[in-house]
């Protein structure tokens, strides 16, 4: 977990800012939900391996005795936990809210999450995420809607060029079943496919070997992922997508990604479709049902966020089932690629004044800058009058003016900085 | 702990918006920590009553062993806390990072905080608040630059004609003394004299009475708050000061009062100065060791926000002592006062469509008037129009276009949803 010092907390809330803007002009509107959610609402299977993660809330009011009995049975002595994603909270909180929501609910939800990992590199205790869901639309329109508001935000940044790569989940149940892995043994396969880009088509079927899943499966797959084609990304598309899998996918599957593909060309106004059919793109959490993403960047060699639809979870919630799909940009990945913005923020102004300048001038002469249009602090000027101001430039300052007793507005010099 | 539906999250962040914006511009600069601290840092006794109303967070990997073994020590169960403040947070941010802070820090904090309350109208779980501190400023401008950024960003949320009311914790000491009140015994009589809005002087005099506090005191104290004269607000500056004191009070704690007024005065050009001198303003937590304030807004009969010099708390972090004073608005309470702006928001257009329309003439229709500005949102056309169209005005949106199948831009008919 980690502090934010001003230069890198206005560097956050600038990039939040514009996320939240664009969400907002796509007709999705923002809710919060409360940081902690009941134990048994984390703890019901739905989370996957961030369930092991989760910090859960000591309950209030524990005597020893109530400690002791609870010492087999790790839930008696907590009620509530960190949310480790956005996915349940929007869940628990469409089925608590339903009757005040539009038919089509479109949310966004900006907020922090927690998972107790080990210590790594680019992995934070405490992160932000920024989802956008669609709730209550099974067509392909609410895909288009959410990876068009995706990528029009990524343009916002700063970060144009974005790339959407897609999969279904039930394309990867009609391959495994084509080529013959049992059903029991395929979570494991998944896994194994998952990490195609790291370890290629040889490593894939090495594992599969090693892992002892069924042989001529195995075989079959491999003559498949063998076969004399060079996977096409472009143009996205019915025949691109064919192309990729094995033949007999059904219909209703590929016209499901074809009808994404179409609505974002139309929304993007031709050109290009920012989109590329993944057959072996898997995501790793298990309540995806259908469509899965990950958006790439030529930025970055990793996904700057993902999603998919997840249409049993709400009715885990709600007792009926309702069709979900949502997007999440990975908010920590991305803050550090968007550049700065090149149009000059409003002024700002720092006074340094000697130490004998009463608080009533100096306090008159910040409120006139402030009054103004300014951002302004007070500096009692130091030996070192360099470092003060590099300080200040660090921290967004533009101009200083210094201020001896007895400077009157009309007096001060703004000086620019640097 | 609330959810928040997206009427009501549009507002809060419109709100806090603001709020930052000002801070901003008053030379104030964001940080932010983590939302769970240490333990012991939580519960180091600088919290007072709010340490007993921490959540506390289970320790990770707790065998059955070690739950029995910390039965009797819940601190063995946890090692980390939701924070119950902003000001410990500081603190410690302050003694972990000081050397890439500026010599005068001026943090502000716009962030939740939680506390295991009952539940009662008006107190929650989990709650927004919106702090403003100068850390190494001893000096009465620190104070005067709180007021002043406060009340500015009352004003421009729409709250003109905020006041402060001001006392100072030694002024307190002072009268405790100057009547007689032995030192054990001033806790509790602070915490009757709190009651003086709620209950009267007679309703004073009667509890010290019962609390068995030192008669000759309690008498003492009855002479001077019965004495012939009636407490003048205004205007704000020694000889008021002077007069709602006993005599011989201090005339650095005097100074230091009037110093605040003189700054804020020339701050806001003249006029009323919107400061209340107050001899009997308490606050309740402990760590306060000199100026303490309260916000009063003529459309609230409670305080809207409060604060005070800490001086001590860094020291307990930091081993070296470093002047702090805070303020901050309590913006749960504001943040319903606060009116509607009267500017209009860009445009904000549903599109309700038929049925058959396919997605791609959706989204492109879409697309355009996103790319112009607006917000979209697109709803299906259901047999009540009417209350599809009152609950879009509800959630901001302020025009509407029907779309059928082969519906051209050009041919979009926009109304305003009246």
């Amino acid at each position: 977990m980690r502090d934010f010092l001003p230069a890198d907390k206005v560097r956050r809330e600038r990039v939040l800012a514009v996320i939240r803007e664009r969400y907002r002009a796509h007709g999705f509107d923002e809710i919060e939900t409360p940081v902690m959610e009941e134990y048994g609402r984390l703890h019901a299977g739905i989370g996957g391996d961030n369930e092991k993660l989760a910090y859960n809330v000591l309950k209030r009011g524990l005597d020893a005795d109530a400690i002791r009995a609870a010492a087999d049975d790790a839930a008696a002595l907590t009620d509530l936990g960190l949310r480790y994603d956005l996915t349940v909270p929007l869940a628990r909180f469409y089925a608590t809210n339903r009757g005040q929501l539009p038919g089509v609910f479109r949310s966004i939800q900006i907020a922090p999450v927690w998972r107790a990992e080990r210590p790594q590199k680019g992995r934070y205790r405490q992160f932000m995420q920024c989802d956008i869901d669609v709730i209550g639309d099974a067509s392909a329109r609410a895909e288009a809607e959410l990876v068009v508001a995706t990528l029009d935000t990524l343009d916002a940044l700063g970060l144009e060029g974005g790339t959407v790569r897609i999969n279904d989940r039930r394309v990867l149940d009609f391959m495994l079943d084509t080529f013959g892995f049992a059903v029991d043994e395929r979570p494991g396969v998944l896994i194994t496919i998952d990490k195609l880009d790291k370890i290629g088509p040889d490593g894939i079927i090495a594992e599969l070997r090693d892992r002892g899943a069924t042989a001529p499966a195995v075989d079959a797959f491999e003559t498949f992922l063998r076969r004399p084609m060079t996977l096409e990304y472009h143009p996205y598309g019915e025949r691109q997508i064919r192309k990729a899998l094995p033949e007999g996918a059904p219909d209703d599957i590929v016209a499901h990604l074809v009808g994404i593909g179409e609505a974002v060309a139309a929304a993007r106004g031709g050109g290009d479709v920012p989109l590329a059919f993944d057959p072996f793109l898997v995501r790793g959490m298990g309540y995806y049902t259908g469509t899965i993403f990950e958006l790439a960047h030529p930025s970055a060699d990793y996904s700057l966020g993902g999603g998919g639809r997840y249409d049993g979870m709400i009715g885990r919630f709600l007792g009926q089932d309702v069709p979900a799909v949502g997007f999440s940009i990975g908010f920590e990945r991305i803050v550090d690629l968007v550049p700065e913005p090149t149009d000059a923020a409003a002024p700002a102004v720092v006074l340094v004044h000697d130490r004998d300048v009463p608080a009533g001038e100096l306090l008159a002469l910040k409120a006139a800058l402030v009054g103004d249009g300014s951002r302004v602090r007070l500096e009692q000027r130091t030996k070192n009058l360099k470092a003060l101001l590099e300080r200040a430039a660090a921290d967004g300052y533009t101009a200083f003016a210094t201020v001896a007793a007895g400077t009157r507005r009309d007096a001060l010099e703004i000086k620019p900085l640097a």
